[in-house]
C-alpha cells in the first residue's frame, strides 16, 4: 500500500516539475487575469454564464494544482515551510469559502484579483526580483521614520496655522499630512495650496519651501546612501566569496609571497653557512 | 563586360565612402525634415507646388543613394545583412508606392516623417548610442513585467471599487490603468483623482498611497540595480579584455609568482643536495 | 554627604541607561506626539480637560527625565557639551515659561510640536542618519549658491519683461523667484505660467526652456558629483584605515617584494663571489 | 619713466591680489544685485534719484576695478587671453554705451542684471564648478540630438493627426514640440492634452505613452551612462597620474617581479653550472 503511494507521489512530482505543465499553469493564471479584466467591461455582462463557468473551472484547476504540489511533497507539512507555497495555498483556498452575503461578494472578487500575483510565485525571475526588493526594505526603514517625523511636525504646524485658510486641506493632522504628501509630489502645490495660503499668511512660503527642500535633501541623501551601500557590499561579497576576481587573487598572492620570503631566508642562511664552512675548510 | 562592371562598382564605392557625399546625404535628410516641418504651417500652403517638386527631388535622391549603396556592394544580397540598410531601404522604397486613395495619404505622410530617422543611420555616434539603448532593454524586461502586474491588480481593484465615483476614470480595467499611469506621473493625481474618490470612500487614500510607494520603491530599486549591474560588467570586461589595467596586471603577477615559487623550490632542493654531497665528500 | 550623593548619582546613571526606562521615554514622546495630533481634531474638544492633564503630565515627566540626566552627569556642565542634550534641554524648559498673552499661545503650541524631534535624539540610528545629512550640507553649498544666482538673474529679467503680463506672478523680484521655483518643480508651469506669457511675448518660451534646461543640467551634475565624491572618499578611507581590504594588502605586498628583491641581490652576489673564489682556487 | 610705470604696476597688482580688495569687489557686486532687485519693487520709485547715483557709482567702481586689472598685467593684451577677463570686460564696458533710445533702455537693464554673473568670475569655487559643468556639455550632445529627433518626429506626427483637436496645442510643428515638452515634464499632460485628444482619437494614448516611455528610457540611460563615464575616467586618472594608490603600486610591483624572475633564472643557471663543474671535477 505504502509502496503504491510512493510511486504515485513520484509521478505527481514529475508532473509538477514538467515544463509543459508549468507553462500551462502560467497560461491559466493569465487567463484568470484576463477574465477579471473582462468583467470590468459592461459589454461583457451578457456572457455572464460563460464567465461563471470559466471562473469555476479556473478555481478547480488551481485547487487541483495545489493538491498535486501538496501530494508530491514527501512530508505534507514541508509544503508549508516555503513562504510562496503558503501564499499560493491561501489565495486558492480562500476563494472556496461559500459567500451568500451580498456584502462579501466584494471580498470574493478582490481575492480573485490577487490570483494574478501567483504569476510572481510561478516565474523564478520575478520571485528573485521580489526577494531583492524585500531585502532592501530594512535599509529604508529609518529614513522612512525620519521622513514620517518631518511630515508629522509640518502637518501639526500646518493644521494649527492654516486651519482657517482651507478646512479641507488643513482641517486636522491626517488631512494635513495628505496635503503635505501632495506638496511633496509637486501636484498643484503652488496653485492650489501655496497661493491660497499666501493670501492670508504672506510668509507661508517659508513653511512650504523649507518642507520641499528638507524632503528633497533627505530623499537625495537616501538614494545616494543606498547606491553606495549596496555597491560596496555586493562588490566585496562577489569577489571574496567566488574565490575569483581581484580581491581573491591579491589574497592568494599575499600568502604566496609570505612563504617565498621565508624560503629566501632559508636559502640565504644555507649559503652563508656553506660559505663559512668552505672558508673554514680552506683556512686550516 | 564583367571587368567594366567591377570598375564602375569601385567608383560607386568610392563615391559612397566620400566624406563630401555623406555630408550631402545628411544635408538632404535635414532638408527633408525641414520640408515636413514646413508643411505643418498653414501659411506655407501657397508654396504647395514648390514643395511637391522638392518632395519629389528628395525622394529621387534617396532612391539614387540607395541604388549606389546597393550597386557598390560586391554581392548585392550582402546589402540586406545589415539591419540599418534594410531600415533605409524600407523607408525609401515605401514612399514610392503610388497612393490614390485619399485615406492612404496619411500613411504616406507618416512614412515621409520616418525619413528623419535616416539621420540616426547616417551618423555613427547616434547609431552607437541607439545600439547601447537597445542592449539595455532585456535588463529592464522583468521589472517592466512586475510593474505591469502591479498596475493590473490595482486597476482591477480600482475599477471594482471606484466605478461609481467616475465612469471616465474607473469605467473598465484599461481606463483604470491609464488613470493609474496618470497617478504614477503625479499629474493632478490628488486634485482630480484622489479627492473626488475620497468624498465617497474616505479611506481610498490607502489605495493611492500604497500604489505610489510601491511604484516609487520598485523604480528606485530598478535604477540602483541597473547602475550597479552595468558598472560591474563594464569595469571587469574593460580591464580583463584590454589586457591592461589592474585586473590584468594582477592576473599576470599571480602567474609569475607561481612560477617563481616553483623555481625557489628547485633552488632550495639543489642547494640541499649539494650540501649533503659536499658533507658526504668530506666525511670519508 | 558627598559619598551619599555619588551613590545616588550612580543609581540615576543606571536608571538613565536602563533599556526599559529609555523605551518608556520613547513611549512618552510618541504619546505626546499623538496628543498634539489629537488636538487638531475638533471632535476632541470635549476631552479638553483630560488633554490638559495629560499635557501637564508629559511636561513634568520630560522635566523629571532631563533632571535625571543632568544629575547623573559627574560634572553638571558636561551635560551641555553635547548638542543633543542642549536641544533636549531647550525644548523641555521652554514649555515651562508661563504664557498668559493669548498671542503667545501659538508659540507654546509650536514648542510642544518640536518635542516630537526628541524622538531623533533618543534613537541612535536616527541620530546617526541626521549626522550624515548634516555632513553633506557644505558639499551642496556652492551648487546652491550657483542655483540662487541663476534664479536671481532669471527673476530680475522676468520681472522686468513680464510684469505687464501678470502682476501676481512677476510683480517684483521675490514674487518672480517664487514663480520660477514653481516652474522648476514643473507645477502648472506651462498652463499657468508659460502660455499666458506667450500670448503677449510669443518668444518667451526661450526664457522658460533655457531656465528649465539650466536647472536640470546643474541639478544632474550636482547629483553625479556628490555620488562620485562620497564614493571615492568612503571607499579609500574604509580600505586604508581598517588595514584590511585590497589597498592594505597591496601596500603590504609592495613592501615585502622590495625586501625580497634586496635579498635576491645579496644571494646572487654571494654566489658570484663563491664561484670566483672556487675558480681562483682551481686555477693555480 | 618705464621704471616708474613698473613700480605703479606692482602696486596695482598687489592691490588686485589683496584679499580685502577682492572682498570689497564681491560686496559691490552683491550691492549691485540688490539694487537691481530693489528696482523691481514699485514702492522704491521714490528713491529713484538715490538709485541712479548708486548705479553710477557701481558702474564707475567696476570700470576702475577693470582698469586696475588691465594695468596690473605686464602685457596689456594678456588680459584678454583669459575667458573670464573678456567676460568681465564686456559686461562692464557695455553698460557705458550711451542710450537715448527708449527701446534700448531694456537692453541696458538686462546688461546690468548680467553683472551679477561677475560673482561667478570672482569666487574661485564657483568658477571651478562652472568649468566642470561646461566640460560635461559635449558628453550630452549626441543624447540631446537623439532626443531632438524623437521630439521632431513625434511633433510632426502629432501636428498631422491632432491638428483638428486643438489648434493651440498641435497647430504647427513648433507649437507641437512645445506641447510635447510639456508632456515630457508631466505638466497637465493627461488632463489638458491626453484626454481631450482621446475623445476624438480613442487610441491616441499609444502616441503619448510610447513618447513618455521613450523619453524616460533615454533619459535614464543617459544618466547612468554619464555616471559610469565620469567615474571610470576620474578614478583611473586620479590613481595613475598621482603615482599613488592601487593602480600605481600594482604597476610598480609588476615591474619588480619581472626583474626578480630574471634574477632567479640567473641564480638557478649559476647553481646548475657550479654543480656540473663540481661533478666534473669529482668524476675524473
Amino acid at each position: 500500500m505504502k509502496l503504491y503511494w510512493t510511486r504515485v507521489q513520484d509521478k505527481l512530482e514529475r508532473l509538477r516539475a514538467n515544463k509543459l505543465f508549468e507553462t500551462f499553469v502560467i497560461f491559466v493564471i493569465i487567463a484568470s487575469a484576463l477574465l477579471i479584466g473582462a468583467k470590468t467591461y459592461e459589454e461583457t455582462s451578457r456572457f455572464d454564464i460563460i464567465m461563471r463557468w470559466l471562473d469555476l473551472g479556473i478555481t478547480l484547476f488551481f485547487l487541483f494544482e495545489i493538491f498535486i504540489r501538496l501530494a508530491a511533497e514527501k512530508r505534507t507539512l514541508d509544503f508549508f515551510k516555503k513562504g510562496w507555497n503558503i501564499f499560493d495555498f491561501v489565495i486558492v483556498t480562500a476563494s472556496l469559502i461559500p459567500i451568500n452575503d451580498s456584502e462579501m461578494v466584494l471580498i470574493a472578487r478582490l481575492l480573485r484579483i490577487f490570483r494574478v500575483l501567483r504569476l510572481v510565485s510561478m516565474i523564478p525571475e520575478l520571485r528573485m526580483l521580489l526577494g531583492a526588493l524585500l531585502k532592501s526594505i530594512p535599509r529604508m526603514g529609518y529614513v522612512a521614520l525620519l521622513m514620517f517625523i518631518i511630515f508629522y511636525i509640518y502637518a501639526a504646524i500646518g493644521s494649527f496655522l492654516f486651519e482657517s485658510v482651507d478646512e479641507k486641506l488643513w482641517g486636522n493632522i491626517s488631512v494635513a499630512m495628505l496635503t503635505l504628501f501632495q506638496v511633496a509630489t509637486f501636484e498643484s502645490w503652488a496653485t492650489a495650496v501655496l497661493y491660497p495660503t499666501m493670501e492670508q499668511y504672506p510668509y507661508s512660503w517659508i513653511f512650504f519651501l523649507t518642507f520641499i527642500f528638507l524632503n528633497a535633501f533627505i530623499f537625495l541623501n537616501m538614494m545616494i546612501g543606498i547606491v553606495l551601500d549596496v555597491m560596496q557590499k555586493e562588490n566585496t561579497a562577489a569577489q571574496l566569496e567566488s574565490g575569483e576576481g581581484e580581491a581573491a587573487e591579491i589574497h592568494w598572492m599575499r600568502e604566496h609571497i609570505e612563504s617565498m620570503a621565508e624560503q629566501l631566508n632559508r636559502i640565504e642562511t644555507q649559503l652563508n653557512t656553506a660559505e663559512t664552512a668552505s672558508n673554514k675548510g680552506k683556512q686550516p
